[in-house]
């Protein structure tokens, strides 16, 4: 194909599908995660801190931000379907994994779970106002890990 | 607050946005971001090795691959909306930035138009065939900064 005259002289990429377990062990360590929903502009995708608690990924966002309304769908007990993306990919081996969740985010509202949740520890990072606890509960877990193998693809 | 007990002693942040010529200087860079979109299981988000060329975000994917078909919508010339997402925050300092670009996504079909993207020579990390070109064409670009000031926010 024309396209792979582009090709860079990499060894070939093995690609490999992550359990459920694996992918709990990995999304276990925390630290920054990636939130996709749609928002008043659309698909969206923000980077957020983020802790495993309980089987969910809690982050924080501002009650009022254009983040906590969108996760708030105003009607209670209501939940917003959202995604969860974690990976570690290094541009230099072009080997790394991903990891994607999928499932309901669910705004903290009750001072018992509020409760429950500050144990987690979570930090915002970006400072100001972000009072307003979010977890994620899953519904769909899916990940893959890309390795490089021996053998050259072009050359 | 009762969160802020767990605050570590992190310089407070300050937190400014990019503007566009800012947010598409980092974009040109090309590399890994990530594709937001609405799947067959919901919001979904995905990374993508990508370049840009002609000022539209350009990746390649599987045709039949689920994201090939989740992003053709089956009627001819329609679009689906997407998000797009680039970062960089270290874990260390807390410190980075983040860039969304919101648009749709346009399959490359004609001869004429995959020729032209073959030429931004982006390359498919995952191997396997990968023959669809996508572009994303930007209808919204935002970008946040964030830095840590010289004074500690606890202690």
């Amino acid at each position: 194909m024309a396209g792979d005259s582009h090709a860079p002289e990499m060894p070939e990429a093995a690609f490999e599908t992550l359990d459920e377990p694996e992918c709990l062990g990995l999304i276990a360590a925390g630290g920054v995660g990636r939130i996709g929903y749609t928002g008043r502009f659309g698909p969206t995708v923000v980077p957020v801190n983020y802790a495993l608690y309980e089987g969910t990924i809690v982050f924080r966002t501002g009650r009022h931000s254009p983040m906590g309304e969108d996760l708030r769908t105003g009607i209670a007990n209501a939940e917003s379907k959202v995604a969860f993306e974690i990976d570690d990919i290094s541009p230099a081996t072009r080997e790394g994994w991903s990891i994607l969740v999928q499932g309901s985010a669910h705004p903290v509202d009750s001072e018992d779970e509020r409760a429950a949740v500050i144990r987690s520890g979570v930090q915002p990072w970006a400072g100001g106002e972000k009072e307003l606890f979010v977890r994620v509960k899953p519904t769909r877990i899916t990940g893959r890990r890309i390795r490089r193998t021996g053998r050259p693809a072009a050359g």
